[in-house]
């Protein structure tokens, strides 16, 4: 576990990755829409499919065996570019530019489209908790206490239409290894989700984190 | 709300569908992989990029206005094919295939890869609670009363690892428009993640459902 990649990324690195395999995973979140929503023919589906695959084999030449784990820069950044809800290269999340502010409250905007329904023209209730524990994470880190989701509690007042969405998060407590989490995700009228998180640092990173400064991002 | 599409659609229709359009998300499941896991350089990535982007504007050419919502067939089924748990259509989805047994409970084996991460190896937290947020909601309607969530509570016991994961879930308590559930996720060692659920039919859903007798798929 944690068998993390050190990869020394230089500040242009790393504004290129994110311009050219952030800009292919944005292609694919529109491509991802498209696939939702096409009403063409089956056969032009069948060719646009057999390209899709094409085009995944191009990017299959050259690898890594697994799964992205998280690339230490030079600053002791931590980078989990293929973070399912924040990851610039992972299509599958949102992504997420979640913002700390210097008070500890950390917050983003959002805007969530076909891909993130459940009932009709709502957002699904298991991506509001995916967004919100991501958030409260980052809050929980932000706070001074970074950890894993130990408790996660998620009470929906109305349901969240698709579109423009606020997130909003801080660490109410700390209390040793544990932070004591809120947070909310708000449409144009008000709070439509709240969750309270308790987010715990295990043994195992408590020891890696006293090993290397660690900021994750 | 609640503003779904009626189309009739018969058997072989659906298995159709399935075939094609469901083909063409697994295809992307695939790309999605692919663009977080690739290596190839800078040039390549720009290429895949434009053709990736020409691929979305072909299927676009004949579109839905919105989200996916859902489709109702002749047998009173609701095909929810956008859902971002189990959606077929859905590249974001694992899809999550969740089976219904004769005593309520419900079950899925699933396979969780590199799209799903996040801290390095792991599931997302917030997927985990994605996956039981479905699975809990299934099983309340399984057990005879369907319902969005009210209140969705995740334990995480430990780490779980990506790869093969069995999920089961099953109603504890029915109380009018109110089912109480708990589900988990387990690897091969036993449980990583607990959740309960309130799950609440609010009232335009049961007078939705009065009009039409339904059952979600």
């Amino acid at each position: 576990m944690f068998e993390d990649r050190i990869q020394e990324m230089t500040k242009a690195e790393l504004d290129r990755e994110r311009e050219v395999a952030g800009g292919l995973a944005q292609a694919t979140r529109g491509l991802i829409d498209a696939v939702i929503r096409s009403t063409v023919d089956e056969d032009e589906m069948l060719a646009v499919r057999a390209e899709i695959e094409a085009l995944a084999a191009r990017l299959r030449v050259s690898q890594i065996p697994g799964a992205f784990g998280v690339v230490h820069t030079q600053d002791g950044t931590v980078r989990g570019h293929g973070n399912a809800a924040v990851g610039l290269r992972n299509a599958v999340a949102p992504p997420l530019d979640i913002r700390w502010e210097e008070d500890g409250r950390v917050w983003a905007d959002v805007h969530l489209g076909a891909a993130y329904e459940g009932p009709p023209g709502l957002v699904h209730g298991g991506v509001s908790a995916l967004i919100l524990d991501q958030l409260l994470g980052e809050a929980a880190a932000a706070g001074g206490a970074p950890g894993m989701t130990g408790t996660l509690t998620v009470r929906y007042r109305r349901g969240t239409p698709l579109g423009d969405l606020h997130l909003e998060s801080k660490t109410e407590k700390i209390d040793g290894y544990k932070s004591f989490v809120r947070g909310s995700i708000s449409d144009a009228k008000g709070v439509t989700v709240e969750a309270e998180g308790i987010f715990v640092l295990p043994r195992w990173a408590r020891e890696k984190m006293a090993e290397r400064p660690t900021r994750f991002e």
